[in-house]
């Protein structure tokens, strides 16, 4: 009996067996002459009975264990008492005899408890990050991350794609987010990259001829970070030559479909709904909309445009639209008072303020009221559907301001009223979007999402006349109101290119220095080609349920980008800047100094 | 018929079938008023046939394709004529009759022909990376890299690891290799360094309670390059809890038993034969011994302690020792000429020379045989098992000059005298490594392979006595003369790493303030723990037959660390590093201004 035993594995059907167990003290128990542990592993939690009738010398060395020391117990397998019995533990009808135990490791006592639900500060636990991560919550979050990735490797693997390794040392390309940068040693002076993802090397792969790869990248932005970003992320990245959208959307939405029955169980139904980027923010005012719950905008604009209600008719004037949310039956909720903490709430997103109206026995009440004709009431009760005891909020502004606000608004909404199940997972897919957005602070066209995406052919002509009208064949995959990746088809011919590097403002000499190795490979028999990216740690945390993104990666870092735990970044010898033929600039050069 | 057909696929069970064939134009030839494409793509290739009474636009298009244009070809299989079929070729019995012909891409003429065997400068294949990646032998390369990931992977999967990510950006640890280090934008003057394997993070999972991870890691070493040697390379990390050194060796062996039948349909025998370290010195001169061939070092310093040749003499008196090969039926190959090379190859290795003797008629013949007694000679003859025609070659010096002079000649000599069959795949174990070495430039102990390998148990008492003789409990996996990775149970009581680093001359400040979170984590329940870590791409070079490091990473670095293709590194704006709160020293700041 050598052969360890994991201690969440046993059930009634080991009475009697006899069992070797490693793992941690979870609690320590003395009652009526027995000492009582709770020894968990990876696997779960057993109760061990320590009893001098048994052995003694157990019960003596058990006296001296606290929490969190390794141990190792032989033991057998016991039913318990009916009254002892724990109905909510998977052991709870057996128990472990203690005849043996060795403290393998000792342990001090730890800063906080190990508990599934703690509310010890986040920076004590990532300083703290190996005991955090003993918790059961963040165990399972794990145990589904590499459930997770696996089932998309088996999935991509039965569908012919090749793992493949793309470099970390890579070139500085400025364009998009801050690189993070690595001096060279060798060519001093000069400056590696870390890459932000993939893209150029994917690209190249399809233009080798290996026509459908994948990997599991760790990507990193130099951002300022947000609760959701980290300096480095996984993305599940993908890229396939010779297939149309239609394809790559249907075949990431049937591995979608295999890792949500793998992992949750959940059948989805497929084809995923789809929506062009148009509809989506018409729609939701959001290119990633919620779809758990109804409450789309209201288009009114036509039935108010000559309305005397001057907000309505100088944003209409201007070329903005008038839409409302209907908040059915809420009609008697929402004081005054309320609705005007509304409006703070969407002045964030630019909005002047948000007009009301109530309908109460056939009838819309409130300040606006009056300045609307019956006609105009009658067609927006028509319009939203209305009934008794419903309100309806008003937007008026320039279009993009009324459906950042009340996009904003209808998920918080949403979310305070209760109307999303959340034990719901709707995905659906967000197509056609805009290739290039106007960059007030650089007074040029950026692009959307990369420079490497292709327009819909139907807008080419437009490229120099009127960029800003340009769709791009370019599909995100939206889950509960979160964007989990997206991708497109990428130009392939030299000329397409050029005209794209053309419109963002780079001149030839530009272009050809950063992305020169792209544009040749372009000429020697590119393949058509296009793909799509997860964000693995977003994947994670939604199928987890849960609402931090640090808790789906192992070992992350804080808002400012430190690592608590091993205190990274920090400090090197000036020797090992000496050598990468770089120094501080002065003044920090001066600072470390002191 | 919209579904594409892959080119390497069809036989002669498709005949008159309809096919669609995306791919790249191999070769063009004209003959008869016909033309013939072979048409590649990634399941290799067939023959495509433009024939005027089938489609003439179809020739008319064919006529403007060049080589490794792309190309989408719409066709019907047909049987080739008897005199064309071509058996080397997969598809050779038959040939696509092509109604449609579509230029999806055009190419320029690419610097050098897709084939096989080329031999064109490896700069530019690095430089036309996608080029050179089309080549038949390396796409099956990246085939075989991908099956031997997912063998590895469906292994330990199946064994109930994790597979889990540790950080890129972590902390500088100067205590080996040396880092790379990347500036923080957050932090001004601190750095983070990318990691040399995910040694700590792997040891902080085990004391976070997950006992079996893996990961396939990339890691990064600022060394100077050699031949197989690259700045980011990817690595097999397996750490495991409360296994024995024992229990890890059986496990990964089992492991590389299914790989090698996974992926090259051999059966490896098991157990792996095990040696320790004293003996692979002993017996091959090399702590990773080719056993693929026998001819192992034959000692023989008690037979000629007191012989009156003064270099045996010498050497043994001074405490070392007097090995030598005997190189089976070679006397008559080798001219006193060839000799004298052989020695000038073991100078190298710093050896001041090489005694030989011939055996010819049951008699020692050479330049030392008159210094050696008939006892001596009978003594070599029975120790050597000579033959009539046998060569016996002599080294006497330091022990460690003997097997490394020894060793490589043996290495040189088996496969010069093709003693090696390339066929067979040798796997052993090398257990039982020395802690510590000791660094003359450092004037100290160094680890030999890092830090936290935790010593044999009975050599505790030497660790402050006699530091060179301790043994660790690490073991190595070899393969035909190649170590394929390592691993070793770690420390896991704080006592034992505290001791470490004192043996390693750290003072207490020195190892806090660079492995203090480790430490710490020693103190709060780490589980005994211990694991291996392989080479893959040094595995995927072997299993492919390829000598050649580079040709197993898909867009790989030279020498000088450069990436030809992208040209990374390279120079980044003054913009960028004042971000970073870095500035280039000096000299090199003006370089740049020229």
């Amino acid at each position: 009996m050598d052969k360890r035993t994991h201690a969440g594995t046993l059930t009634e059907e080991h009475i009697n067996q006899d069992v070797l167990l490693n793992g941690w003290v979870q609690k320590r128990r003395d009652l009526g002459g027995l000492i009582f542990i709770d020894l968990r592993d990876r696997s779960g939690v057993v109760q061990v009975v320590f009893n001098p009738a048994i052995s003694a010398e157990a019960l003596a060395i058990a006296e001296s264990v606290r929490s969190e020391y390794v141990v190792k117990i032989k033991g057998k397998v016991v039913r318990r008492d009916d009254a002892t019995v724990n109905e909510a533990m998977s052991t709870g009808h057996i128990e472990v005899l203690a005849e043996e135990l060795i403290i393998l490791n000792k342990a001090k006592n730890p800063p906080f408890m190990i508990q599934d639900v703690t509310d010890v500060s986040e920076d004590l636990r990532l300083k703290y990050r190996y005991l955090d991560l003993r918790r059961r919550t963040l165990q399972e979050t794990f145990k589904l991350r590499h459930q997770t990735v696996q089932a998309i490797r088996n999935f991509l693997n039965d569908e012919g794609f090749l793992e493949m390794e793309t470099p970390i040392l890579t070139k500085s390309t400025p364009e998009g987010a801050r690189d993070y940068l690595v001096p060279s040693r060798v060519h001093p002076g000069e400056f590696y990259a870390l890459p932000q993802s993939p893209q150029l090397f994917k690209q190249l792969i399809m233009m080798s001829g290996f026509e459908k790869y994948y990997q599991i990248a760790r990507c990193f932005r130099d951002e300022d970070l947000r609760a959701d970003r980290q300096p480095e992320f996984t993305q599940i990245d993908i890229e396939t030559s010779f297939m149309t959208s239609n394809e790559i959307m249907e075949m990431t939405e049937n591995m979608m479909k295999q890792v949500m029955k793998e992992v949750k169980g959940i059948d989805i139904s497929l084809p995923l709904p789809r929506l062009t980027y148009d509809e989506a923010m018409k729609r939701y005012g959001s290119d990633k909309p919620d779809t758990r719950f109804a409450m789309e905008l209201v288009h009114v604009s036509d039935i108010v445009e000559n309305s005397s209600f001057k907000v309505f008719q100088g944003a209409i004037a201007n070329g903005g639209t008038v839409c409302l949310l209907n908040v059915k039956h809420q009609a008697a909720s929402f004081s005054r008072k309320d609705i005007d903490k509304l409006t703070d709430f969407v002045k964030v997103y630019g909005a002047k303020g948000l007009a009301w109206l109530k309908l109460e026995n056939g009838e819309l009440k409130g300040p606006i009221a009056k300045f609307l004709t019956d006609d105009e009431k009658a067609g927006l009760i028509r319009r939203t559907d209305a009934a008794d005891g419903d309100l309806l909020l008003f937007c008026a502004d320039q279009t993009s301001v009324v459906y950042d606000s009340l996009g904003a608004l209808r998920l918080k909404l949403g979310k305070e009223l209760n109307l999303i199940d959340e034990s719901q997972f709707h995905f659906l897919w967000v197509t056609d979007w805009p290739l290039l957005e106007y960059d007030e602070d650089e007074d040029r066209y950026v692009a959307a999402h990369h420079p490497f995406t292709m327009p819909r052919e139907e807008d080419l002509d437009k490229l120099s006349t009127d960029p800003a009208s340009v769709h791009a064949i370019a599909y995100d995959l939206v889950l509960n109101g979160y964007e989990l990746g997206g991708g497109s088809l990428r130009n392939y011919k030299r000329d397409q290119q050029d005209k794209m590097f053309e419109v963002l403002g780079f001149t030839k000499e530009n272009a050809e220095e950063q992305f020169g190795f792209l544009l040749d490979a372009l000429e020697y028999g590119a393949p058509p080609h296009g793909g799509i990216a997860f964000g693995l740690d977003r994947i994670i945390m939604l199928l987890a349920g849960r609402s931090n993104l640090r808790d789906t990666i192992l070992f992350p870092k804080t808002a400012s980008a430190s690592d608590l735990l091993t205190d990274a970044p920090s400090e090197v010898s000036l020797n090992q800047l000496d050598e990468l033929a770089i120094q501080l600039q002065e003044k920090y050069e001066e600072k470390r100094e002191l």
